[in-house]
């Protein structure tokens, strides 16, 4: 198979959903009809030998990261998904038929998210990189949150459950944690093939959130930024973060502390958002989600331990690269 | 300058144009107001060593042609340059100096193109690599013009000049062509700087353009994809391509035909067209071309030589991969 048969392959690999791109692969660039007035849009970068290793990752599983990190940014926006762009640096490890199954587990997320790959662009490299952009959109800019909305008063919730990602590379890398394999199936997976929380994103910005945003690099570093991007405190109590189930047996295997790792490790692609206390009900009927903190006069992050006093991270490092 | 510190400076190096960027770099994802009613957009990957090479490319060099081939293909639908969202693997020799070089020369050609870079994100990685996604707009796909629209009896035109990109990239590998500098330095700039070719592309497509690519791998092959595309038969008169000056000299030093150094050298990023015939004047008042065939019953490209003859090339490669 060469060049442009990979190509013609990934080409029939692809459907379009939902009617909105006119011209897709194949031409000089693509064409799309826009059904909002906003588009939201994110590139994100995932490099071998930086975000993953290809003893840990397949091709597939490759794919699927590299689009999901780029739509978890689109979910913390509280917007919808809808075109991807794809660039890939193929190497010569790579066979033409590994090429194809990154495409085709790209392809498979696409089709859960309502996604549509409508262009890319596939040439040689040292190493496989994949660069993936994503456009959604929004009836107006009122409609999707940013970083920089949380107010004194607000409380801080997150979705899902955090630290599965971190203690699925940990038992990737051959640690004997004394779980069963069930468990540790998902939090391979949790690492592997993170999904993007878009759902839970629109529906928590429909419900009011304030600010948000994915947490990709932890939560010791992601609240910072809504911290700082908001020009207020965030408080988060440790004992409050929901811990994805095995992470406390992981974490004690490698001798970390479970919430540290959760609060450090990075990589669940959860949300991270902040509301005025009074829309606590219409956020838990959007969405299920944990409180874990305060919104305060004052400016950075705090992370409290259970007894209220401020905890000091270990400096446990978070996965590979920041987001 | 660490990682953040050094995206910091990325984003004071980037402006804002036309008022169509509500967000730009700092959250999540980037948010625009959309002008049009239908959007373009298209992704290009630039690697080291496989597009182009240290020794012969600055770091400016890559980022500025980065951007302009991207911009080549929205230029080759008669689409506007809008937004640009920029993917940064950077290798342990760039310095962070080179890095931001690498922005700011992106940056200048964003200023003569009305684009602006409005997310990106920056990486570690083995080689440096760039992967660029451009958006533009368009009142309607039918102001647009594709690959596959040119009919028999159109006529097929080109505009600017070419080799010169082939022929720039034979004196920076130290080919001793006898020519004076200042045509020297005029080859060796068209190889390191192209210039996408927007207003022209505009003007084409107003003009009745009814298929149009850009000329990135050379006419030989992307004049058999506006063939493929179209159904249709292209014939192409090497003898009458419009050389940049130096080509023949060059040309003539490096032991190949001139024409067909022109022909399939490629990464001359001009735009071959086609159009009626009774567009001729409309054409040649909106853009400076020269007419280079003709569009035939049956299909394929067929290359003919001064005598008429079908032309058989030498096997001259063109530049780096296919774009």
């Amino acid at each position: 198979m060469g060049e442009l048969e990979l190509i013609a392959a990934i080409e029939r690999a692809l459907a379009e959903r939902g009617g909105t791109v006119l011209r897709g692969p194949g031409d000089d660039a693509a064409v799309a009809r826009l059904p909002g007035a906003v588009s939201v849009t994110s590139i994100d970068a995932v490099v071998e030998g930086v975000h993953f290793r290809r003893e840990t990752h397949s091709p597939a599983d490759v794919g699927h990261k590299a689009l999901a990190v780029a739509l978890s940014d689109l979910a913390a926006m509280g917007a919808d998904g809808a075109h991807a762009y794809v660039a890939l640096a193929v190497p010569s490890w790579l066979t033409e038929p590994d090429a194809l199954g990154l495409v085709e587990a790209m392809e498979r997320l696409a089709e859960t998210t309502d996604t549509t790959i409508a262009g890319g662009d596939v040439v040689s490299g040292p190493a496989l990189f994949a660069g993936v952009t994503v456009t959604g959109w929004a009836e107006s800019e009122q409609a999707l949150v940013y970083r920089d909305g949380a107010n004194p008063g607000d409380i801080v919730g997150v979705t899902g459950a955090l630290g599965g990602s971190g203690a699925g590379l940990l038992v990737l890398d051959g640690l004997e944690a004394g779980i069963d394999e069930a468990t540790r199936e998902a939090l391979v997976t949790r690492h592997r093939r993170p999904v993007p929380r878009l759902a839970e994103g629109r529906a928590l910005a429909a419900a009011g959130a304030t600010a948000m945003i994915d947490v990709s690099d932890g939560i010791a570093t992601d609240a910072q930024h809504h911290a700082e991007r908001s020009g207020a405190a965030v408080e988060i109590d440790l004992a409050r973060l929901p811990l994805a189930e095995g992470v406390t047996a992981v974490a004690a295997a490698a001798g970390h502390n479970a919430a540290e790792l959760a609060a450090s490790a990075g990589e669940d692609f959860e949300l991270l958002f902040s509301v005025p206390a009074d829309r606590r009900a219409a956020i838990e009927a959007a969405a299920p989600v944990t409180w874990i903190g305060e919104v305060r006069q004052g400016s950075g992050l705090r992370l409290l331990d259970a007894a209220g006093r401020e905890a000091q991270l270990s400096g446990y490092e978070h996965l590979g690269e920041p987001h």
